[in-house]
């Protein structure tokens, strides 16, 4: 076990802050809430990237790319919007500096290159590419447009934390611009399908698929989708929203088309996003005490090989591990066989524990002679000595049971925090223990906020699965029709 | 031919700036100074930064990612490189947005979210990273530290052009580390070895690997190689660059390791980077009078196949179609089948032909009853009808043909018009039709600053091969040793 490492149960986030620093993930910048993502951090953040990436483009994307700045008077353009973000953007004022006049060493903004018009660096970008889609689009025929572009935002957050909340962050956002309403709801609801798609059967986390309730949807939409996750501490984390926009931004931007039948109308609209803050949810749904546990489909190193030989056993044992290496290799597994000697065995063992590396196999000289390795699974801890034959066949599916095996625990895990409350009390204890509060709600902002004022908790989403129920409100007693899921959340 | 497409040879820009837009690579966006990167040119920029991406962990380097925001101190603390940069940068200067005081409809920044410390938006991340670096190296053990970033920047550059110097760019941005000066020195060129055989392999661009005068140095660098391109007009475009940066940014932020010996000692430093520049450099090395022309290495599609039949044959030229795009999909060739009827046969060979797609293959329900196609190669624009045997071998071979004839066909351009200049007067008279001139050179700033204000001519760079040759310099007739390369460049 990792020497120093604070327990989950002593300290979930600082057991989280420490993790993020010692497995190099990411570490804080110089500059306010930002942070350095970390080439190993970076490598799992690559790997999620391609596998989106494809997703989007299996599913009619295409990227492009528009400008991280967006002019003050474009962002004014559409009320909600403007409301949502004007509190938390950075500012681009000037577009010089020069020596300082006060004749103090330094240097400060020019006064004769003060910007006509401030530019804001983007939060997201539905206003400068609606105002972009306005010249793309003329007539029925010119859509769908299906746009994606991977970028970085700037949301000036008081309160970050790396990975889940930071003033700068990357991620992808979708913008699509559509004939119909029906289209472009159901777009939204593709998209939302992708990412449920890719956080259960890639990153192993169990999602819940909702929609927002009015409270917490994005600034400027109609509808957002959303999939929610149960972190371990019971707290609940939104992996990735998609939003339904209807003509909002249309109208701000006047985009109009020609319809078939000859109609001017304006344009409907959706947009998705998901980001770095998934390495959050990645980290926080599987890693332990002994560090980070990442799902095979993920990890930048899914198998390493140590070896155990003095030096004249070595060859022999550099033989069987290359062997082994070139045969995982051939299965597309990644593979480093880490014989250095300024290591020691202990060393690498505690190294590739604490970065989450699926699986580790110790060759050692000994064992070897009896025709046998050991192979250690990350996510059970449990070690096997095991024979040659086939060895990579049974890698390979080791490799595939550790994948479901997390998103097992973490569905197990869900499930088991996952309770009905129908009585106020009940719930004001529950929500101490943290989880997802299966309750009925009266469907009013003020009933939400007047939760979320007494015990911290919100309305995560309305699942799209929620069945028909008559009961009552768990806070005001009116009639409610069917459960929302309450939880606090990152 | 394209309808209402300028010819080069009439305004050499303007046909630039049309192409752009026409093929549907960028637009101008609202922005001033920034571009929209469309689609289909984000594509061709995709296939550049996987192929890149790929050379650069070969050559055992990781991604990472620093913040987007430098704080101005430390932008102060290189005296050179602020100077450098100082001139053209976004300064953010407050956080928030806040309904107008004097009542006007509006916002503005709120003076009560003034940053303390101003933060530029990164024109390049020396300072940031080597702020970052101090943390991560402590002894040579830690080193060398070998991380690249895929990044935006932006330089508030005056006179704007898409993909050749626009306010914000796309770009990577390498960063490493080393414990010796030669080891750096070695990286630098290392890197520049991998974006010339880039340039020449996959672009197809010939390009000249060179050493840049004290002048035209990056601000902070010791040393600055670059690989140097000559396009249509005779003008050079700098490529791409890898500098050797010494101990500056070392010194700057303090970051020493401890030696074998156990001595303190700075760090030694390389960076290097190439940009959405190239996508320029690509349109201008390879295209014509009827539009784009791509190499087929970087076309996002490298075969268009479009069928010439009525409603009653089309089955059989779907069959056919079908089948070749299934064979040359297996050889990993992209391949779209576009039998959309509500385009004309005219409007789709203008089309393609415009975007630069390499081959087009016509199936004609008349020909396919005597067993041919036409296949059409856009490089030459020579037809062929062929017959079906073997047609996706044939098409492969030709598609490296393409690759093969277009790096020939601008390395015969530039070899016609790099000429030895050994006068003054034929060096003002040659200057003016473009190209290359190969001079003799003093080797002082001063020469080279009064050669460009009277023929806005720089020294491009000093060719790493270039052969020793005893001479006069071609501007003030002082002894020189070796040529340099003098051209008007983007």
């Amino acid at each position: 076990m990792a020497k120093d490492f604070i327990k989950r149960e002593e300290n979930y986030s600082e057991w989280y802050n420490t993790l993020v620093e010692r497995a190099g993930l990411a570490e804080n910048s110089a500059v306010r809430g930002c942070m350095v993502i970390k080439p190993y951090g970076y490598a799992i953040w690559e790997n999620m990237q391609a596998i989106l990436d494809k997703m989007f483009k299996q599913t009619g994307h295409q990227n492009a790319y528009f400008p991280l700045f967006i002019p003050k008077s474009y962002f004014e353009k559409e009320a909600e919007h403007v409301e949502g973000f004007a509190k938390e953007c950075a500012v681009v004022t000037h577009h010089r500096l020069k020596p300082k006049r006060n004749g103090e060493v330094g240097l400060e903004p020019d006064p004769d290159a003060k910007l006509e018009e401030e530019l804001i660096v983007r939060p997201t970008s539905e206003t400068i590419i609606w105002d972009t889609y306005r010249g793309w689009i003329q007539s029925y025929r010119d859509l769908p447009i299906l746009c994606n572009q991977w970028a970085n935002v700037v949301r000036w957050e008081m309160r970050t934390r790396m990975f889940l909340r930071t003033a700068e962050f990357l991620w992808q956002e979708g913008h699509t611009a559509h004939a119909t309403k029906e289209e472009a709801i159901e777009e939204s609801k593709t998209m939302l399908d992708v990412y449920a798609d890719f956080a259960e059967n890639f990153m192993a986390i169990p999602v819940i698929k909702g929609v927002k309730s009015p409270n917490e949807r994005f600034a400027g939409a109609l509808d957002t989708y959303c999939i929610e996750a149960m972190m371990q501490d019971g707290k609940a984390l939104q992996a990735g929203t998609s939003h339904f926009l209807g003509q909002n931004f249309a109208k701000a931007f006047d985009v109009k088309f020609l319809t078939k039948e000859n109609k001017l109308e304006y344009v409907w609209a959706t947009s998705w996003g998901v980001s770095t803050r998934l390495m959050g949810a990645l980290i926080m749904t599987h890693s332990d005490d002994n560090g980070l546990v990442l799902p095979p489909l993920l990890a930048p190193l899914q198998v390493v090989i140590i070896p155990i030989a003095k030096a004249e056993q070595k060859i022999k044992v550099d033989k069987v591990a290359l062997k082994l290496k070139e045969e995982l290799e051939a299965k597309g597994i990644s593979v480093k066989y880490d014989d250095r000697e300024q290591y020691s065995m202990g060393w690498k063992y505690n190294e590739y524990e604490f970065k989450g590396v699926p699986i580790r196999i110790t060759i050692g000289a000994r064992d070897l002679e009896n025709g046998l390795i050991e192979i250690c699974r990350r996510d059970t801890l449990e070690k096997q000595q095991q024979g040659l034959e086939n060895l990579a066949a049974r890698v390979e599916t080791m490799l595939a049971d550790i994948q479901k095996n997390l998103y097992n625990k973490a569905l197990a895990f869900r499930n088991a925090r996952t309770i009905k409350v129908d009585t106020w009390e009940e719930f004001t204890q529950r929500i101490e223990e943290g989880g997802f509060l299966l309750c009925h709600w009266d469907g009013t902002a003020e009933t939400e906020e007047q939760i979320k004022k007494e015990t911290k908790a919100t309305i995560r989403c309305i699942p799209l699965d929620a069945d028909k129920e008559e009961g009552k409100c768990v806070f005001s007693g009116r009639p409610s029709h069917k459960r929302v899921i309450f939880a606090r959340a990152y």
